[in-house]
C-alpha cells in the first residue's frame, strides 16, 4: 500500500486530466489548453503538500473516532479537497511572487519569470482559483454542504487576501518604517495570511466530509489551530534568520526584505532608544553589514533565548487548549497530530 | 424621480459603506480599510456602468411584460446585482491594466501606477473580486436561486479569463506573429473576454431576479446576446482605428498594440502575398510610418466599406434572431433595447 503521501501525489494527473477535459466543456482552442497545462504543472506541484494531506489525515482520525477506516470514497474524496488547498495556494504564491519581485520559488524560477509568461502569470492565478470552484461543483454539487463548502473556501480566500494587504501595506519593500510595526499587526497577518488557509481550512474541509455540521465543532477547531497557525509562522520567522541554509532550504533575507518579523516586532518591544535607532538605521536594507548589524542586536537582546521561551510556552498553552476541548465535538488526536509535525521543528 | 443612472449611481456610496462594514467583520485595521475604500473608489467608480444598468433595465422589461412596474426592492435588488458586474469589470480591468502596461484607464492613471500602489494592485484586484461573493451572500443567501447566482458569476468569470489567456498567448506585445491569428481565435476572444460578462451576464442576472428558472430562456438570452456582444466588439475594434479621439474619448492604438482585432483578421483574410508581406512588417510596432503603413494597406483593402456591409448585415442577422425567438421566454424588448444602444454608434 502506498504512503498517503505517495497516493496523493499519484491522484495529480488525474486531477490535471479533469481540468484540461472541463476546458474542453469550454470549447478552449489548443494553444489555451497546452499553456494551462503547463502553469498548473509549473505551480501547483513541488510543494511540501502539507495543507493538501491534512485533509486525508483529519478525516481518517474522525473515522478512526467512530471505528472506521477510510473508504476508498473517503480517501477520494479528502484528496480532491486536499489538491483544492494546494490550487489555492498556487494561486497565492504566483500572485505574491509577483508582488514580492521574488526570483525563484520551489527550487526553480518563479513562474512570472519564464520568459513568455511575464505578467500574464497574473491571468494564470485566476485561472487556477476558478478551477478549484470548478472541481468543487464537479465532485460535491449533489452534497448537502456544497453552499458551505464554496462559502468557506471563498472566506478563507477572502481572509488570505485581507491578511496580504496589511502586510504589503505595513512592510513595502522600497520604503522601511518601523513605525508601522507591531505585534498586533504581526498577529492580524499571520492569523489572516497563514493560519486561516493553512491549518484552519483543511481540519474544516475534514468536517464537512465526514458529516459534521455543529458549528460548535468548527469553532473549537478554529479556535486552536489559529494559535497553532501563528506558533507555525513564528517558527518560520525564527528558522530564517537562525536556521541554517542546509536546514530550510533556502538564504533567509527577511531583515533585507524588511519583512514584517516576529522577531523585529520583538526587538521594537525590548530595544532601549539607542538600539531602537540602530534597528531604524539598518532595517530593510541588503548589504551584508546592515543584516550584520540587525542580528548584533537581535544577540544583545537575547531574542534567539526569548524564541525558546516562546516556544515552551506556547506549546504548554496550546496543550493545554487542546486538554480543555470537548473531544466529541473534534478529536484532540486532529490537533495533537498538526503539534506533532511542527514542535521544535528545524526545517 | 432620478432618473436609472442617477439612482444607480447614488447606490454607489451604501455600497461601500456596506463593504466597508464587512471588513469590520474581519476586524480589519484602520489602515487597511482605508486602503481597501481608495481602492473601490479609484477603480469601480467612472465607467459608462452601461453592464450595471442593464440590470436594472432587463428586469423593468421583465416586469412590464407582466403588467407590473418595478418595486423599490426590485430596483435595489438589480442595482446590488449590477454593481456586482462593475466589481467584476474593476477586477479585470486593474489586472489587464497591469498585464498590457496600460498607461491610463478611464481618464486617470491605472491604479497600479500609483506610486503607492504598484504591484500591490494584484491583491486589491483579488479583495474587489471578492467582494462579489460577500455581497451576493449577504443580499441573496435566502433566495432560491442564490447557488445558481454563485456558479452564474464563478462561470462568467471563468470564461472572460480564457479570453484574455487566449487574447494575451495570440497576441503577446513584444511578439509579433500574425500567422497566430485567425477569425476562429478572434470570435473565442471577443465572445469569452468580453461578451459573456458585458452582455449575458446582466440579463442572467435580471432572469433570476425575476423568478425565472427555465433552462430554455436562459439559452435563448445567450443565443442572441453573444452575437450582439461580437458584434459590438467589432465596432468597437473599427472605432479604435476610424473613429476619431473627439468621438472616442482616446487615441486608438490596436495596430501598434498587435492586438488581435477584427480589422488586422479581415485584412489577412484579403490581401495578397505583397500585402500579406507589407503587414507582417509593419504591424505592431510605435513608428507612426509603420502604422500609416498598416492603414494604407486596410484602405486598399477596402475596409472601411466592409465594416459597414458587416454592420449591415449583423444587425439583420440579430434581427432576425430576435424576431424567431420565443416572447414568451424573453421579451423581446431586452434585447431590441440592448440593439438599440450599440446599432450604428460611434463612441
Amino acid at each position: 500500500m502506498a504512503s498517503n503521501k505517495q497516493q496523493f501525489i499519484d491522484f495529480f494527473p488525474r486531477l490535471v486530466a479533469d481540468l484540461l477535459r472541463d476546458l474542453d466543456e469550454f470549447e478552449a482552442l489548443p494553444e489555451s489548453k497546452a499553456w494551462i497545462k503547463q502553469a498548473l504543472e509549473y505551480n501547483v506541484q513541488g510543494g511540501k503538500m502539507n495543507r493538501g494531506l491534512s485533509v486525508v489525515d483529519a478525516l481518517a482520525v474522525l473515522r478512526a473516532q467512530t471505528g472506521a477506516e477510510l473508504t476508498t470514497a473517503d480517501r477520494e474524496r479528502a484528496t480532491i479537497l486536499g489538491w483544492c488547498i494546494e490550487l489555492l495556494q498556487a494561486f497565492f504564491l504566483i500572485s505574491d511572487d509577483i508582488m514580492d519581485a521574488s526570483i525563484t520559488r520551489r527550487g526553480q524560477p518563479c513562474w512570472y519569470r519564464q520568459p513568455e509568461v511575464g505578467m500574464i502569470a497574473i491571468n494564470d492565478a485566476f485561472i487556477i482559483e476558478m478551477f478549484i470552484y470548478r472541481i468543487l461543483k464537479k465532485y460535491f454539487r449533489a452534497d448537502a454542504f456544497y453552499i458551505d463548502l464554496v462559502e468557506l473556501v471563498q472566506d478563507v480566500t477572502f481572509k488570505t487576501e485581507l491578511g496580504q494587504n496589511l502586510d504589503l501595506i505595513t512592510a513595502p519593500e522600497d520604503d522601511v518604517d518601523l513605525n508601522r510595526f507591531s505585534m498586533d499587526k504581526y498577529r492580524y497577518i499571520v492569523r489572516f495570511k497563514t493560519a486561516y488557509y493553512s491549518f484552519v481550512l483543511p481540519v474544516a474541509m475534514a468536517l464537512m466530509l465526514a458529516g459534521i455540521q455543529d458549528p460548535k465543532a468548527f469553532q473549537q477547531a478554529e479556535a486552536i489551530l489559529l494559535p497553532l497557525g501563528e506558533y507555525f509562522q513564528i517558527q518560520d520567522d525564527f528558522l530564517d534568520c537562525y536556521g541554517t541554509p542546509e536546514m530550510i532550504g533556502k538564504i533567509g533575507t527577511d531583515i533585507e526584505d524588511n519583512k514584517c518579523s516576529w522577531l523585529i516586532n520583538q526587538a521594537l518591544l525590548l530595544a532601549s532608544t539607542d538600539q531602537k535607532a540602530r534597528l531604524h538605521q539598518h532595517y530593510g536594507k541588503r548589504s551584508a553589514e546592515d543584516v550584520a548589524a540587525v542580528k548584533a542586536i537581535y544577540q544583545e537582546l537575547g531574542l534567539e533565548q526569548r524564541f525558546h521561551d516562546y516556544e515552551t510556552q506556547s506549546h504548554a498553552d496550546i496543550t493545554g487548549l487542546i486538554e480543555a476541548a470537548d473531544p466529541t465535538l473534534v478529536p484532540h488526536q486532529i490537533f495533537l497530530d498538526f503539534m506533532g509535525k511542527i514542535y521544535k521543528r528545524t526545517k
